[in-house]
């Protein structure tokens, strides 16, 4: 997040900074046949073009296997952003412009001719489209391919100048999760990238950092002077981390069974929604400024030895059951899952932050598919007030509790307690609260736009550095290394539509908790 | 506000506790000819008898000079009930047993013979009615009459036993505001009351304290952990409290050339907003634990010298002018005010509450007539957060603001600053609220509802002790002192349908802030 104007009460002021478009540059997409392209990249892109953040020197190179024309190519993407872009009817004007931008390459990433393909194409846009010899990689492709796209890159020269100045050519690259599948792999490909890329061109996705709520929660913490004094052990009494899907595999068996959620959701969403709340204000916005605090966070964590993966962590696989009154397979009877996988589809964990500000306050966290509602939230738990004025023989005041929804329904509430009208004090639970779709209306851009355009502009405050990224999976690797040992024991199950196995209960009403039903 | 059991989502408890109704007595009116018998008193005890809050064994009787039948009297408070209460239309039923309750006294208040007849009508209803020997008189008769009526009460042996036993015959007694027009009259009122009647016996009133937003800023601060450690001069900047009316003098001019906004206002009202909001957290809510608390406030204002008065207060009358579009007089035009009147119809303080959890933060408060809208609410302003990390170069962030809205539309309100969402960190100020109306319905009791049943309970803790009125007569007694000495000079004038007198701004530009305009 850069360190912007802020324009309070004057939306007059809002269409004149000058600094808010993307720098000159060709937005080269691995993988243009896929899922991802299609769906996402191309329609951010255009929605950026609707809304006049798109640099004027700008161009799409979509590389892949197929071989296909510009022509076709544009036809595809055209079909896809009708599809799926939030700006819709396509307006003629900007896709008409949009389009000429659009091109392609096609080739095999092992081939060194493509590449060559991709330069003479390249050098032809920067003529005619002043791209300015900039380029903007986008990795959306297997993991596996990740290695050699990069070799060849720097190969064919591709990636220099290796020193940019500012202002001048860059070459920056995107890179999709999952990055790594444990600490080992993680390692060897932020070495890989290393070989190619400086750091600070390398834009590392998670695109829960994209979301609205999830950018706010900065601005909640650090622009108001009201919840930071709160925001301790002094007045914390525990955290909640949800992130539920009610989706199962939805035929993408063969991936999960590699992947569990641990290392979907929980390696990446949830710990970045860990590090966010539980850091300290960074001395400024800018990305390493940041990026440093939560890399503390993560150093933080108390480390999970095998036997306090026992007692911290509860891992759950959804068995058949019934999702909002639909009937749905358990896991082990979707299609490409083994009929005796251990594979988890939830985790629940309690994991301290152990530094001064957060000492001794638990933070559960869960993650799960096939759950009751889908929801993510951040929910902060305040304490007890510290002496019952008000108090009742039977169950007492229930504690403020702040929460944040990041989806759906972005929003922010606070549940206090207040005085039901009436002759006599009787005490009632209620919320102040907050829809950004009501007070901003619902055209709220899309992860992908914030993040496509934050890396035209070299701004990496919202992506995932090397350092991050290892120390979240050395904290799951430590869960990954307990579970090994006992791997012929299944995870517990949980019927289809629950919020997961009775254990994950069982470990927060321990400490006389109990998890949110959001 | 006694300590009561706490029902928690559970409205099916409601209805079962005990001792929720109010202690049997006879309830008797002197002035029961005047407005607040006919507007207030009688409607609101008549909504007690709905809501079924009243004891069985209960009567009104009032007294007033005019001669007049029990039937007639009756009659009258038929309508009255018609007119004013609310709940409409009347249940013949509930109607039929109230008024069976009603009687009458005529005579004057200071002929001994209108008491012997008081004291046999006493006798017959509570063989009749079940008043069990106790009393609750209400004084809604001029501050002149209060000290005969006790004196002749005593005399004709109305109120004893002096000494009551628990759940034995009482005798109580409710005085209506002005409780004296200042320190020395107030002092001598209060011995006269002590004569007659135990402190814990009397019930002087501040309808204030009957509102729903008034008791509710307890359970806001003492049954929340959530905003009691922001509550000090670490973290709020000031606090601003308005009592705003649209509306003149309304034909009371004459009442008003004696009284001005400071006795009618300021020291009353005004005053026990500010306690409210400045206490500490009392030991528990036993009338005398929360009064005690009150007291320290009062005890703790930083006294005002002539000088101090100069710097720290401003007076104003209203001229001709425009409230909401219509032409309004000037006070001076008024029926039966001075043309040359000095009296004030607006003032705005900074005080100082100097303990060790306010020194240094400035309360802000006015009241007057004539101002732009109708409106009484507190506001706490909280400081800036301490490190600009979005700073802006045109303004910066605007600091938290909790604003509790006592009339109308109750209301409580958190203004905080959130990211807009959009490709960039731009920030907006937005609040979280909470309305009572929409949360409750509007079928909220009125303030006289509230305080009548509770003085039948006993329970004083949301009326005036006589060290509390004392203390703040002598604050606004400095004031006076320091006006007198300038009695020549008139307030300055503001236009009637404006915030006040210009002086009024200045006195906060001061410092930087500004009023708030709700």
């Amino acid at each position: 997040m850069k360190t912007l104007p802020v324009h309070l009460d004057n939306p007059l002021r809002k269409g004149l900074i000058e600094d808010r478009t993307g720098d000159a540059c060709a937005v080269v997409i691995f993988g243009a046949s896929g899922d991802l392209t299609r769906r996402k990249l191309v329609p951010a892109l255009y929605n950026l073009a609707v809304s006049r953040f798109l640099p004027s020197g700008f161009a799409i190179v979509g590389v892949a296997r197929r071989e296909k024309s510009d022509d076709s190519f544009r036809a595809e993407m055209k079909e896809a952003v009708s599809a799926f872009s939030r700006r819709q009817p396509i307006d003629p004007g900007v896709w008409s412009d949009f389009e000429r931008g659009i091109g392609y390459v096609a080739g095999t990433f092992e081939s060194p001719e493509t590449y060559e393909k991709l330069r003479q194409h390249l050098d032809r846009i920067d003529a005619e489209r002043g791209t300015r010899k900039s380029r903007l990689f986008y990795l959306a492709v297997s993991p596996n391919d990740f290695g050699v796209i990069m070799q060849r890159l720097n190969a064919a020269g591709l990636v220099s100048p290796a020193v940019t100045t500012p202002g001048g050519p860059f070459a920056r690259v995107i890179i999709e999760k999952p990055f790594g599948q444990d600490l080992a792999s993680a390692r060897a490909l932020n070495m890989a990238v290393a070989e190619t890329f400086q750091e600070k061109d390398v834009f590392r996705i998670d695109h829960y950092l994209g979301k609205e709520t999830v950018q706010n929660l900065l601005v909640f913490r650090f622009a108001n002077s009201l919840f930071e004094p709160l925001w301790n052990r002094e007045h914390i009494d525990h955290v909640q981390i949800t992130v539920a899907e009610e989706i199962g595999v939805e035929g993408r068996g063969k991936f999960y069974e590699q992947v569990g959620v641990t290392r979907d959701i929980v390696q990446n969403h949830l710990m970045q929604l860990l590090c966010l709340t539980a850091m300290e204000p960074p001395i400024s916005l800018h990305a390493d400024a940041v990026r440093d605090e939560k890399v503390k966070v993560l150093r933080s964590l108390r480390p999970m030895e095998p036997h306090s993966v026992q007692q911290n962590v509860i891992r759950g696989q959804y068995a058949r059951g019934y999702v909002k009154g639909e009937e749905a397979l358990g896991y082990r009877d979707e299609p490409n899952v083994e009929n005796d996988s251990r594979v988890e589809t939830f985790v629940a964990m309690r994991v301290f932050v152990d530094n001064w500000r957060w000492g001794g306050v638990p933070f559960f966290v869960r993650a799960g598919k096939r759950l009751a509602r889908r929801v993510t939230e951040i929910a902060i738990q305040f304490k007890q007030v510290p002496h019952g004025l008000f108090h009742s023989p039977d169950g007492g005041i229930a504690p403020n509790v702040l929460s944040m929804r990041i989806q759906p329904d972005e929003s922010i509430a606070l549940r206090f307690t207040t005085k039901e009208p009436g002759q006599h004090t009787i005490l009632r639970n209620m919320a102040m609260d907050f829809h950004y779709g009501a007070a901003f209306g619902s055209n709220t851009p899309e992860a992908y736009e914030r993040l496509l355009l934050d890396a035209m502009r070299g701004d990496a405050t919202l992506f995932t550095r090397h350092d991050e990224v290892e120390e979240q999976w050395a904290f799951v690797d430590q869960v990954f290394d307990a579970w090994r040992k006992e791997a012929s024991i299944p995870p517990p199950f949980y019927p289809a539509g629950s919020w997961g196995p009775e254990q994950a209960d069982d470990l927060i009403a321990h400490s006389g908790r109990r998890w949110r039903k959001p």
